[in-house]
């Protein structure tokens, strides 16, 4: 029996509609690419991305088209966020900081048909623009007077469209299943893989979003992402915020320590994510300065697991608390957070710290198993190590033409390529990625843990574990790490450390001291090109 | 272009699934009907509803047959909530205070085919079982010890039922517009009429209850819906609740004052919900004690707008802050909520006690419009009044059997019947039921302000404006008051009290101090019935 409940479908740009009718004033804050501060209530966000629809509409863009982007977080990127997507095409998020070989590999695999890009990816697109023949128009996203010389000389200007249109657009209806938005994973194997979102998942993920127990967004906060708008869309909170009418403050360019303490400042952000890295120079920056943050309440860490120690640094320099949050491209991306939960609310300081190490728990709309190497699920014991596999209406069901399918198992969940652990209280506890694995004399060795236990000495900036052939265990761990600038350190007294910290078979036969890690354009070790390097030894030299 | 997510349907039993795995020991307590505390986790609730739910297949329920209540609120009825929508049937949740007639009615218009009662009923169903004869199987929800004498002969009994089924129960896959709920409205007019709820309607509305500006729930806090759960379905709580794992508190059958004060201090609730005279109760019981509440963070207030006085008395006595709510059955039944704006941060005491009689903005997925007599809409001044549509995901398209059809727009909108403004800001202000509108002079007169003016009073307990004719004006207004226990009051005194209140020409011709106003099932005064007494003077009679 069919119910009698009205017919409507979840559609991003509902989104903006509500904020600019029941939030006009609230602002949205970014630094320009071209460097003033820029803000405007919703209620003008609105009147602009409409235009931007109407000139879309009339540049030729239909529905299905990739429409890409090579953009930092900006008000521009925002009202494209919502233009784009409200009028049926897909919006392709290119990383910018891919090799120029990958970018245009990405657009021609998504057969982009118009490309915006920032002032600071001009020249590129000037070099680039003959590799990419499906490109039918490029925009360049600024203004008139501060056009770069060296953009396309067939360019058009963002601005010029905004003024040539009109501040009225009726969006299409559109099925909410219909594509909204593409993105590429990274991609450490073979080529980078296309996620295709839908209307229907970037709706009910925003919703998700904004529940106390993953961001807890309200009117009431200054949400500010400093995770770039090309990274799985900044976690969705370009469309989590006005959801909820918060303010929405967009760093631009510049994700540096000076820069993101003054926009918390001045701006009173209450809310805060991003990678490690952006909160060790938001520290470091306040180190110096000696000025203290006083707005902060929340701070998402993902992208990488922060050390127990660096987790005491940031809520003690930054204020507020920090949750661990976990998820991918593939999975919109929030698949776990780290809240606490009301039995939590006594602990003492040091159980709440190790706590806050596990990657988190789930939330509802997405399950969570641990698969063996048979394909059985293994127990939530906190100590069985397998395959993490998620399902969810949030969740991929294949890559871009049916690339890299082998990640999709045939009863319907998305193999995550993590090797990881839950446990009784439904925390999750990554141990590897699955190509990284090191397995020795038959079992697991966690190099996620043995990069935290070297990283909480004080000399150390990051580490990276990998395997190396053994003839009697198969392979045995090495840790190669780097060390903070002015900070020696003897390779032995880092073993000891390790070694008083981990299980007696995990300690690495050798730890190395190295100059540089190779970095790949998510701020991850490429752990591939170690193991690459370690296999010619003359490419990696001790320091 | 369709996009490439998974198609996970948003189902109702995910959620008690979802608590079970990860709020496993997270409580759901109730007062039984027959008496004692009773209490059990999540992971133990989806065990003994997976039981029911066997249970209801071997009894040849069927999907999309309707499945009654008549039934308080507790953990069976919680059970019953998850196991008939989750094997596809709809639980139809019958108002127990409607007449014996009207009960008759509705179950045979929904064609009940199995019906669950509570203790309390079972010489009712005994009685109207002949003229139901649809119903194939009628259920005691209690145990064999306790089942009433006056039980029919045929009735089998809940616990029986769980003991002799199976713990293990794999959901079917529903398709998420399949109907999941019916509830009748309380219908003032004409016959009752049917809301059909889906299960993604149930499950978006569940997700944006959860949110900060709504009801802020998360897994620290402890959640008591006072209203019943077939009032709809408390107002979703019982779906809420368990979606982000907060523990829920069902307080049974006893809405007084001590019962619920009780179920407060030993529960720690952190959420309350009800209509203004349960926390009239309350406050009464807590001044007789004493007692002081610590845990109450916020109290939802819905189904008739609290006076300044109430809300203050509310608020100091309970603690925690008052958010007004308004809603509809057909709304299911999360339409406008009032919660503070950070613009609100630092507005004086008073002027935080005026808004909270505002009954509240719009969150995302209601879109709400004031439409003028000739179907036009008018503006969000704050000024002008006209009927209230409403719009979304979570909003009916139609009544069961197609009855009403006059309440929904050709272009899509849910007609309420009531008559509001809106502000600017996006608060919505109630000032009538369309039926209940007083027209004086070709202008409106609200008849909730006369009310609430009079009720400001400290000798008033209720009030309830009414149109009389008049020869000039067609309509004044008259107002019926009565008096709090032990109080009196001068007609006159009262008229210059409301006078001061409000604009010259809606002061009432006459206040009229009366014994008793008429009451319906739902504890909103009949209008309609005081009119008729009103046009039949001597039924009427003044104190």
């Amino acid at each position: 029996m069919q119910a009698l409940m009205m017919d409507r479908p979840l559609r991003l740009p509902s989104i903006l509609e509500y904020a600019a009718q029941y939030h006009p004033d609230r602002e949205v804050v970014d630094r320009m690419v071209e460097g003033p501060i820029h803000r405007y209530g919703y209620a003008d966000a609105l009147k602009r991305t409409k235009r931007i629809a109407n000139a879309l509409v009339g540049l030729g863009v239909k529905p299905g088209d990739r429409v890409a982007t090579l953009a930092w977080s900006t008000h521009r990127h925002f009202e494209l966020y919502f233009a784009v997507t409200g009028i049926g095409a897909v919006l392709h998020t290119i990383n910018p900081r891919l090799h120029a070989d990958q970018i245009v590999w990405v657009a021609n695999h998504a057969e982009d048909s118009f490309l915006f890009f920032d002032n600071t990816f001009a020249g590129q697109v000037s070099e680039l623009a003959e590799q990419m023949p499906l490109i039918k128009a490029k925009v360049a996203m600024t203004d008139r007077a501060r056009l770069p010389a060296e953009a396309p000389k067939d360019a058009l200007v963002y601005e010029d469209l905004v003024e040539a249109n009109p501040p009225d657009f009726d969006w299409p209806e559109l099925d909410e299943r219909q594509a909204s938005g593409l993105c590429y994973t990274s991609g450490t194997t073979g080529n980078p893989k296309g996620v295709l979102y839908s209307h229907r998942s970037t709706v009910l993920h925003a919703m998700a979003l904004g529940l106390p127990d993953a961001f807890n967004f309200s009117a009431r906060d200054v949400v500010m992402p400093c995770a770039q708008m090309y990274h799985a869309n900044a976690w969705c909170t370009p469309y989590a915020a006005p959801l909820v009418g918060a303010k929405l403050v967009l760093p631009g360019r510049a994700l540096d320590g000076a820069s993101i303490a003054e926009l918390i400042d001045q701006e009173g952000v209450t809310f805060l994510l991003g990678v490690p890295t952006i909160w060790v120079g938001v520290a470091d920056h306040l180190d110096q300065t000696g000025a203290r943050l006083t707005s902060v309440k929340t701070i998402a860490i993902g992208g990488s697991a922060p050390t127990a120690a660096l987790v005491s640094r940031i809520e003690d320099r930054l204020g507020g608390h920090v949750r661990q949050i976990w998820g991918m491209t593939e999975t919109s991306p929030l698949g776990v957070i780290n809240t606490a939960l009301p039995e939590h609310a006594n602990e003492a300081a040091d159980a709440t710290l190790q706590r806050k190490l596990k990657q988190g728990r789930g939330l509802w709309g997405v399950d969570l198993r641990i698969v063996g190497p048979e394909g059985q699920e293994l127990p939530r014991d906190g100590k069985s190590a397998g395959n993490l596999q998620v399902r969810g209406p949030w969740v991929s069901s294949a890559y871009f033409k049916n690339d890299g399918s082998a990640a999709f198992t045939d009863d319907g969940w998305f193999d995550t390529g993590d090797i990881a652990t839950l446990d009784a209280q439904g925390y999750l506890r990554l141990t590897d990625r699955a190509k990284d694995v090191i397995k020795s004399g038959g079992e697991w060795i966690s190099t996620l843990d043995l990069e935290e236990a070297v990283c909480s000495h004080p000399a150390v900036a990051m580490a990276a574990a990998v395997g190396v052939p053994h003839p009697k265990w198969d392979e045995r761990p090495l840790l190669l790490v780097t060390l903070r600038p002015g900070q020696t350190a003897d390779p032995e007294d880092l073993k000891a450390h390790v070694a008083a910290r981990v299980a007696k078979w995990w300690t690495p036969d050798e730890v190395r001291i190295v100059e540089s890690l190779p970095i790949g354009p998510t701020g991850k070790v490429l752990k591939r090109e170690l193991r690459d390097q370690l296999s010619t030894p003359e490419k990696l030299r001790a320091s």
